[in-house]
Formats: C-alpha cells, structure tokens, sequence
C-alpha cells in the first residue's frame, strides 16, 4: 500500500509528540515541518525530535517553501493554535492544493460558532479543491463532545447532557500547566479570563457541536471560569505554588435551547486534582451514566486523536469537516 | 424536507417498537410493513401498533407485493433473524432496486465472519445498485464492539480490550427470556448451546469487528457458554424459575491475534442479576477503563440504535457497510 504523506505544521510539544507518533506508522511518511521560529527552521527533524527515523526531513519557514523543496503531502497535521481564523489563513495553502488538514486548533471542532462566515468560504475552497480540513483533540474533540454524541446512539429520547471533566493537571506539560493560571495571582486569571486571554479554549465550541448534533438549535451560550485557589503551598516540575495562588480553573459552560438548560460541562483542571475521572450523565430514554475512571489522560492521546483521525479524514466528502461526519474514531494501528 | 419513506420488515417485539419509534419521526414515513405470517398480514400497521399514525399502512407478504402496491420506501428496518444469509436473501428484492437496508440482523455487524463470499457478493450488488446495508444495534453494535472502539481513537497503542457486561434479563422482553434458557434445564441448555441452538447471537461478530478496527488478524475466536443455575425461585412477568433450573447465561468470546488474547468479552445476562453494567478496560497507551452504571438496559435502546442508523446510512458510501464505516452514531432528534 502506497504511504500517505504528511508534514507537521507547528513545532512546539505538542507537534513534536504528533512527529514522533507519526515516525512509529509504517503508513505514514513524513517528508517535513514548518514553524515560523527561525531557531528551528533549517534544523532537521531527527535534531527536534531525537527520532533517528526523522532525520533526513527538514523544517521550513513555510508550507510554500516546502512544498517547492519537498513536494506536497497529501495530508498537514496542524498543532498551531486555538483560533479557526488563523488555521485557516495558515492552512489555505495546502487546502487550495485539495491538501487535507487534521488539526488540534480548538476552534475547528466546530468553526461555524466564532467564524460562520470563514467556515462556509473554506467549505467551498475545499469542495472545490477536493481538500478536507477537520478539527480534532482530546477536549474538545472527544471526552465532551465526541464521546457522550456516540452514547446517544442508542438513545429513543435526549432531554438533556451533563459532561464532568476533573484533570489533575501536575502530569501535564508546561504550556497547558502556564494555561490554567498556575501559580498567577487569582484576580489577575479572572482579568485575564474575561479579557478572553486565559482559560481553557473550545469549551464553547463542545458546546455547539453537541447542540448540532442534536438537533438543538442555541438560545445562548454561557461560560463562566473561575480559578482554583491553593490552600498549602503545590510544587510541581514546572511550579511552585503559594497558598492564595491559583492552582488551574474550574470552567462552566452551558448551552440553553427553548429556555432549558440542555448542555452543561463542568471542567476542573488544576495541580493536584484528586480523583481525575470524566463523567457523563445523559437524560433521556434510557438514562445512561458513563464514568471513565482516571479520565482520559495526557497529551498522549492528544496526539494519538491526530494522528488516528488521518485515516478518516481521507474517507471523508471534501470540505470543512466535523469530527461527527467521519466514521466512528478508532486506533490505527502502527503496523497493519 | 423530504421525509425519508421507510418500510418495517418483521413486524415481531423489536419490529413493534421499532414501528412505533419511527412513527413519532417527522424526517421519516412509514409506507408499510411486511412479515410472513398470515395473521398479520393485511392488517393495518394501526391495528398492529395501536399508533393512530400509522393507521392507513397495511402489512404485505412480501417487498414486491409492498412495492407494486405503494411503490419502493428509501429504506427498509430489517428485524427479522441473526442469520447474516438469510437476511442478505430477505434483502435482495430491495437492495436490487437500490433500496438502503437496516438491519438488527447479529451477523450483519461483521457479515464476512460466517458468510465472506455472500458479503461480497452483496457488496457488489450494493454497490451496483446504489443501496447500502448494515447490521446494528445494541450488543452486538454499540456496548461491545462500537463503543470500545470509539474510545480508542484517542488511542496511540492498543494492546489488549475487555469488555464486560451484566444484564438483568428480568427486565426484557420475553423472546429474550426465552433465548438465555430461563427455566430450562441446565443440561438441555448446554446440549442446545453446543447444537447452535442457544445463546447470545452475534458475539463472535463483535469479537470480528474489534479484530478488524484494531488491525489484529485473529487465528482463532473461542467462545463458551455456560447456564446460570437458579438457586432459588425466580418469578418474572413471563417465567417461573425453580432452583436449580437455568436463569440465563454466562458467555465469554476471546480473540487471539499471533498467539496472544487481545480480545476478551464477557457476557453475564440472567434473571435477577444483580448490578447490571458494561465496563470496557483497554490496556495501552493511555490505560482506558470505563464503566456505564446500570448498563444500556432494555429494547429501546434496539430500536434506537436502528432509527438513529437511517441518516448515517444514507450518507454512506453504497455497499455492505460495517458500522465502523457510517458517521459517529448519534441520536436523531425526532422533531428537528
């Protein structure tokens, strides 16, 4: 079977884990990267990543660059930010191409909430390119939007959708531990929060996706975000918390359709957590109560959700793609 | 919009609900029903339901005497066996003109298990003819196999999936009582397992659909069932259990892949079984270990599973189709 190829766009932790999944397919190939640090570009991506296998494909300051050094891929993995705007700038390049695009931006899980308008002109450049481009991830992507849609598979009757989510944030990275406010003094998270400068991105974006699936139309949808406050002092590798300082976030979000309250998620990310666990709760015919104990944890599988959802993605009708009209997520395996 | 025409083929328990679902579908029209007993047939489907709303649809002997009388449906609901050949010959009359099936049918989950020639005789038919088929449901088609390999999409190494289930079958319907041995004797219950006569249908199809998804090439499915021994009196609504006598069943399905079980399934269903629930544990990287507390209970869920297919179906590539294959599952809001 010929290898599908693809190119990491964005080099931080995040694309370097994504590069390293990828070197393990034997399905895929990958023949570069491109970030816009210069301290990368030029380096290759054996030197990023430590990955003998990588080692030959190098990085560049643009897809533009390195399609004229390389050729084209037929797929871009995109771990460059949360903003549907700014992937889709950076992605129409490749999508003008009919290149397809799997993305961990937040955004893109449903693009149509903040950017109705950019999401119909790229639905359009793709249909006519032959591209798709689809936002993926852990959450949003999976365990509060994904997930509990699956579930209602078997349901004759939906009232209403309750997702928790508690993640102890100390086992994760350094940017999502920064993310949260760790150790930030607690009024200057809630400024920056409401300046829309902090907190966790796509919640709102879950919240849409579930009520487009269901077939909910929004009256409105509320978030509100809140910081964890440590009570003893909370080290981790990366912080060194004080009591009075914040921990993480406790962030709400619902979504309310004819009056009622049909969605709401409950995320805590904070050091330290206890019992880290995603719950969902869905009211209906029958009632069903999924408690996926540890939750699902890590970047992990943020990376794994990417590199999976490749497969799909190529099997999709061309366009701009929700994660809900591609076949049911699955493992790839490395090596079949 | 244009409602989708839908025609009910088996009009037993599961055809009933199945019926009285669809017709509370503003996106659906039921045109008729067909079942091969003579006591049905030339009823109304009001008669048979006591839905007013399908009043004026009767019941036919057969697809071509449905069709020449109120012309061809987009889809048929297939509720009439486990036999993946039989219901691939029921089906022909339909998926010859084109006509989409859905099908409860256990074997239809992973129809090249027990029937690979058929399945791809059909396939090309299917894909001739612009018509799809799929097998779905509860379990097999969502607790067992769907639904762990739904989770491991955020998966970036899989080892090993358990999936357990109990059921109460004290809440069910009676053929199902019927089905797991309730109040026969242990002894004749085994000699019927052994025959093919008894037990859970389908479960080795699950274990191939797992297998399939996952990439593991099986060398072997094992599966055994053994009686749950009453030991004291069982009352349901449909059985009166004396000790000794059998409550239902234990069945267990392992596949092995290059020697090692990769794949263990567990089914408890019985009278009276106490803490009804699915768990799925996957070994990997992440660990995934979920529970759904109190389990998918009850023949709604069936007939959920087979209306909430239709749209998905439809979107679907034309052939014989695994439910790995259509969009997420997800539920259909009725009125939207």
């Amino acid at each position: 079977m010929k290898k599908i190829k693809v190119v990491q766009f964005g080099l931080g932790p995040i694309g370097i884990e994504s590069l390293k999944l990828a070197a393990e397919q034997t399905w895929l190939e990958v023949i570069g990267g491109v970030d816009i640090d210069p301290a990368k570009t030029g380096k290759t991506l054996g030197e990023l990543t430590g990955v003998a296998a990588l080692g030959t494909a190098s990085v560049y300051p643009s897809l533009g660059a390195l399609f004229a050094a390389v050729g084209r891929p037929d797929v871009v993995l995109h771990t460059a930010g949360s903003s549907a705007a700014a992937s889709f700038s950076q992605m129409k390049p490749a999508l003008e191409l009919g290149i397809s695009v799997a993305s961990t931006c937040e955004e893109l899980i449903f693009p149509a909430l903040k950017t109705p308008d950019l999401a119909k002109e790229y639905d359009a450049l793709c249909q006519r390119s032959g591209a798709r481009i689809a936002g993926t991830g852990v959450n949003p992507g999976f365990v509060m939007d994904i997930l509990p849609i699956c579930l209602t598979g078997v349901s004759r009757e939906v009232k209403s959708i309750y997702v928790e989510r508690v993640v102890n944030a100390s086992t994760r990275r350094q940017p999502l531990q920064a993310k949260i406010g760790s150790g930030q003094d607690p009024d200057d998270f809630r400024r920056k929060f409401a300046a829309g400068q902090a907190g966790h991105a796509g919640f709102q974006q879950s919240v849409a996706l579930l009520a487009h699936s269901m077939g909910w139309k929004l009256d409105e949808i509320r978030e509100t975000c809140e910081p964890v406050v440590a009570s003893s002092r909370v080290v981790t590798k990366f912080f060194d918390v004080a009591p009075g300082r914040s921990l993480g976030i406790h962030q709400k979000c619902i979504g309310i359709s004819g009056g009622e309250t049909k969605i709401k998620l409950d995320l805590q990310m904070y050091l330290d957590a206890s019992l880290p666990h995603d719950a969902i709760v869905i009211k209906g015919r029958p009632d069903l109560n999924l408690v996926l104990n540890g939750g699902v944890a890590g970047d992990d599988a943020t990376v794994a959700a990417l590199i999976n959802i490749v497969p799909r993605l190529l099997a999709a009708v061309p366009g701009v793609r929700l994660m809900t009209e591609l076949a049911v997520p699955a493992w790839r395996n490395p090596v079949a």
